[in-house]
């Protein structure tokens, strides 16, 4: 299987345009959060704002307001609770949409996702993460006509393709994949691979101090803010997904465990150094 | 054109007397903020406190006011919910006052402005940002009798000159200023420039690393606290655009995007740097 | 009596396995905080986050909710006020809790613990801490069939031994301890001593600096990230308290007084460079 | 007049022996905050905490509660609003009190101050700042028998003494003060100074980089964390006043201004730098 390495993020991240404004690094729109899991929607945004997305929202719960505007002022709210008619137009506007991190299981949660899915437009990208993933296995939700990224664990990813974890061979994930087709799957896990259609490319850097609550949710971001700023296709996700694991790996020099928050701060750097490079 | 360069900032930014008190340093109000957008006000209370000003306050709306006391204990908050009367005397000590960061486009901010922009008297500095530049084209809001700094970027300068982008060149603009004859414009673009009368200057420093949310609102910050404490005038404001535009430079050197709070925290040690050297 | 060394950490702290993910690493619960005493929860769970616990979820009063979230993103939250039933099953799939830590004196904290103690089944660590343990002497609550950590300073205690503190000789301690068959003893003073039945080992690092609000919430905090990681046994608590206080000695070379909020971001830090030496 | 200089702070700040816990560090109770001005209250509860006060309470409006527990989870918060004999017997534990911080000038905080000056006892320290300042001239509240510490600036000094500011000299306030004879006042302007009977001594240090606001909130913080560790007394007061302004001079040669978080942030390594040399 081919290896994903820093020549993708070479290829991807490139030196801003000297004349551009905030609009051309992509509109984002995290939904998730819920007073129990209100840390997994900041983190997400927290993480598509430091890896250079223009404008970043987050649609949540109003518990989760005031945490977010203060840990991250650079990014704005929408009570997720309001009619949906009424917020609609903001997910219309989207160029990249986040689903997932911290929503949980909820009917509401279900409700929500089903009309989000429902709205969706197929110039937009759809990263569904976490209880997303497992509400459409459960629920049989059907995948909108958009750009989709997929981003379970294993057992996330059991509940989307009834593979076994000991069965997830790539034949059988390429295979399975061939129920969502207009999606990207980045199957996360020790050396997380990277699937679309007959293509599929794995990690090879990453390690155990990412084994913490939240690791998920970052790389959310960083795959949205990528998408926002790069475009939408295989090589900027590998890129994504490198970056953050490039990141923690770095850190992991000097830290047993490597937290979200600390991958976040380290983004504006990495990104520094591999654009300044190229 | 003329350029600004680091000497205007050199002018203006001078070592502070020995014999001085926060009251010399201005006092600021900012009215912003709303449930959606919090953290503009924050950004702006935040980049004024950093920049030197001697008092600053928020007037915003209640779920800002955690948010505000924890990121920023250094400043005050006043609910702008209630009646108009009852904070027209905080709004009558301010020197200057920041309207429009994370305001938005209610009724309620409508009616807030107009009540505003009455009050104000001649010795005041009111600088229009953000939706208030939106609400003021929209509605015909005409401006006071006092010493108003503009800051629309393009799109909102189109929303008060009636000029398309395109059509933006400083004759133009300087035409269109005629309608604001009190009025500074700082009109921000891909090298932003400042236009007074028939005066004109721009910035050749700045670059993509700042097209992220909030980097306008941090700029309000910075013109509130200069004008505060070196006066309010064209140089001032030069220098204040200036040394935003510097500060994020510095830090592009080792990040990808440039963030309004890392922005802010760098302020001290700019401001140091250049008036130490004076 | 025998001294803990940083050999006993260098034994117990190993390198993360390369194929692992964050349920290998514990799943914590704190269940503590109260309006009055928020931050001692707070700061509990933040060190169990940093010192690498896989999850970390806190049961507490809803007034912390938003200080949890904004402070540490990472962990999950719980109210504690809602009926016992519905978040039983929280309690009982976690694999290390921590109980007391600004939980207060309250009849509902009494309630609660009782409920709780009654909860827990064999395979559980339970600490014990603060409050939780005044109320055990208090009110003669058995300790539950669990591995039980008990971390008193000398007066709580005086309040489950009924021995004063200048009768705390290690005999009287050890004698005391045979009413508490399944518990390990942390005992925090000068030189905090670790019992469980005849064994017993004494600091002989930790100072001054870390006699200030908090020091013994941390504690739990990293007790329970350590036991949730490398198992619950007399040498992985002595471990546990060794590092905390090797931290406070490290960070009091140029501080006075050594912050929890300072402890706990070092502890990532000391952790790797102790696992990348073994 | 004499010189405050650092051997005083030498005399005063020692290295703290070896057994010794939190309570022998003073417990501190802030009264003070509110909805406007809930950061000022924060801000001397930190800078107590970081100043090595033992044990740090702060009494304020609900509002403030989340913003403390964020900001400084070593803190515990009473709601000063419930029933005065509900929390009468925390103001009755506290070694230090602070009282004015923020507190504002409605008649509830006047009633509160009145309780509390008539519930304080002699062995206890009282530093009364900011709005508690102004309601003790503006209502002619007496000061209770304890030891009474005044951080006046220039215009509540004013209020206190009849004196208008060009009248206080050192004869004029000494002959003031003796309406005040159980209390050291520290008068704060461009070399403060510290009066107590006949003594009189003054800063020669400290400068224009801390004229922002929340420079006085921390300064009463660092006084009391002094006064609970050392002792309240002349000396001691002093030091407290020299260790505010030698921290801001030494930022100040990197910043233009020196923020109340900053100097709070270094406070323990500049005591360390103190008492690691004496």
């Amino acid at each position: 299987m081919q290896v994903i390495t820093d020549s993708t993020v070479r290829a991807v991240l490139k030196e801003r345009p000297a004349i551009s404004h905030k609009g051309d690094f992509g509109r984002i729109l995290i939904i998730g959060g819920s007073q129990q899991y209100g840390g997994a929607a900041i983190m997400s945004a927290a993480a598509a704002v430091y890896a250079g997305a223009g404008l970043v929202s987050v649609a949540s719960d109003l518990s989760i307001l005031t945490a977010l505007h203060t840990r991250l002022p650079e990014a704005m709210f929408i009570d997720y609770h309001q009619p949906f008619m009424q917020w609609r137009a903001t997910i219309h506007s989207a160029d990249v949409l986040v689903v997932g991190p911290g929503l949980g299981l909820s009917s509401f949660a279900a409700q929500l996702l089903n009309n989000l899915l429902q709205t969706v437009h197929p110039k937009q990208t759809v990263i569904i993460d976490g209880s997303a993933l497992t509400l459409i296995g459960r629920e049989h939700i059907p995948l909108p006509n958009a750009n989709i990224i997929l981003t379970p664990h294993q057992m996330e990813w059991t509940r989307l393709s009834n593979l076994p974890i000991d069965q997830q061979t790539v034949a059988a994930n390429q295979a399975a994949l061939t129920a969502y087709p207009n999606a990207i799957l980045v199957l996360k896990k020790h050396h997380t691979a990277v699937y679309q259609h007959q293509q599929v490319q794995k990690l090879t850097i990453g390690g155990p101090s990412m084994a913490t609550g939240g690791s998920g949710d970052t790389l959310t971001g960083i795959i949205a803010a990528f998408c926002g700023q790069f475009g939408t296709n295989y090589q900027t996700i590998c890129a994504a997904v490198y970056t953050h694991s490039a990141i923690a790996d770095e850190l992991a020099k000097t830290q047993y465990v490597t937290l979200p928050s600390q991958i976040i701060q380290a983004l504006p750097h990495y990104m520094a150094k591999i654009a300044h490079q190229s």
